[in-house]
């Protein structure tokens, strides 16, 4: 088990954007856009804990390099009537890339609509037939030279 | 914004169970499976990074209640010649459930799996066309009187 | 340095309430008033903050026992055309108060709108000559039996 | 919601001054002058803790970068007979300012100064009716050219 | 990699003491004590980062169970002229013990007195010939019913 | 209190490496080789927790200095039939050596090889009469320029 050694690497500039979404009940969607999701507005709660969770990357993903992040961006759209859809893009310069923390970002703005709105997800058993997060994916990884 | 107030709910047993899985290259798997990963055991660290995800849960989602947990067992399994599935359970005897830890805990060993295998999943030009975390949902909620 | 010992005390019910006011530039309260603050809502900001810090407060609080909370909830409101207020309540069964909870989500919470907000309310130098937190004390605790 | 890029701005060295205060009873300073405060002595405590949340501040402010602090220094003094004031400076080379972090650590420290102490400030029925932390302000931004 | 599953267990009465020491210069021993260590004073800061880590041991151990602690008691003392003892002692009502938030309070507080005092302990070189924490073991534990 | 101001230092290469023992009964270490830790591999657990704390060290130790690493690598081997051994070293870039995050990684790594066997340790009264962490120390330092 061993990070990568990035001592000798130059420090270049990074980006990197993630995306996925989640299946949510129509009727779900329909009170995300209304404004009538008793706990808050998930939008504003899944992107502050997105940027929250990119910079705390290291902590979460054991092998990760602690690196300064010099732009976090969680973007959070409704792609149609049973989906949420949640794009984050993270930049730095430093010497190693920042997928993961794009990754996580997405992940956890993700699960925190789902915690959002979970009241009227839950059948009458309080099980989730419905709900799933999926498609997370690394869109793009850019590498310049400073 | 606010958290649902438990104040007045009784304690119980409470239990839940999420799962997810992780597609990657047929290279990657087979490397999983004879123990020549270079970063070293992905399935020994998606474990520990998802137990220690599920106990920080009420720190990464920001309306979940803290509580103690009294046990988390994150199982990988290689489903097949490109998927890694994982599976978290998490109990306690609280006054709220645990499906959010379940979530948090699949989700970070899931990513856990693509960051220790990350160099093998990328392209020449450092993208990955191939790798997608998908299907996080929860399998089972219970829910018992103590 | 020690921790008061709470080992033999009954498990009661627990509230505490704290308020504290930041002053802004007209300008800037304004701004909060229409959605005009570039880099998002405060109030939905300092709202998350607020619970995060709450729920984080025996990490930050040197002396302060880990306790689990039952409810926290953040209150913002624009109180005239200079002032914002934050008032936070936290609830609990346990052994000890959380007064100190309720202090620091309301410290945290007037912080974040100072951030949210420190574009507008810097002056041509950089500095802050109008921008202060104030006030910050315990309005009200409450201890019952369960 | 998004954080302000910094990507493109010049690293240059920074420092932040920020001050506040606490209003304790008399019978309190004069414990805190005597060492004879019984959790310990509050102004060490108080010092830590600042200076440790400074650290943490990317964690605690929503849209705060995390950033390499190269130096952070604490100072609790008693100003007057019911009053004890924090003054933290925190110091950089970076792409920002640090004015949050140096925020951060004045109201952790005042409010440990609270907790050290909060025996001593009650009432007879567990109420503070006379501590208040307040003039939490930006003191001086310095920002020079590496 | 699986956390020992609690669930069924009853909550008791538990208590833990974990002792260490550290090996430090007959000079360094002597600043302490006269109080003439540049950074602050070791045993202040020894406790504090000793209670600080307990209370975090759930995170910084990985298959811990995260329990909320009533005490936290770190005991600082010059045991001879090259020797700092420290010894930690936790308590709870759970259903496991506190050994090991014993253990990692005490390994903490060393290590902060050795940050604290470093400058004395190095040599000319840079290097640390003669500094040494050991002996770290459980004292004693103790189980009762409530 | 005070943090050692490293503003005007230099950015340098900086290498430290620390050392440490466990002492275990010869069944446990024997159990470690063959595998049969029923709580799960105790070198995989060790190398992670040891890891995760090094990145954590400016949280976990008060006046350390926040700052990017650019590797670690924590070694675990079992030297004889009674002792684990734990080897870790941390490289970065930067103003200030990288000392303590090697002594944090080897102090928490040795204290998870010991929550992981700790079931074949304890007597039958629950005390732990043998198990001792010891041996504690720099190896190494290394310092230079870019």
């Amino acid at each position: 088990m061993s990070m990568v050694d990035i001592t000798s690497k130059a420090e270049t500039f990074r980006e990197a954007t993630a995306k996925g979404r989640i299946r949510l009940r129509a009727e779900t969607v329909k009170r995300i856009i209304e404004g009538k999701v008793e706990k808050g507005d998930p939008i504003s709660a899944a992107k502050i804990a997105g940027i929250l969770a990119a910079k705390n990357t290291s902590n979460i993903i054991p092998l990760c390099h602690p690196i300064p992040l010099t732009n976090i961006r969680v973007d959070v759209r409704i792609s149609d009537s049973n989906t949420v859809e949640v794009e984050s893009t993270v930049k730095t310069r430093a010497q190693t890339g920042v997928e993961m923390e794009a990754l996580v970002a997405t992940a956890v703005a993700l699960l925190t609509i789902w915690d959002m709105t979970k009241q009227y997800e839950k059948d009458s058993e309080g099980q989730y037939p419905y709900t799933i997060v999926s498609d997370i994916h690394v869109v793009r990884k850019v590498k310049k030279s400073l």
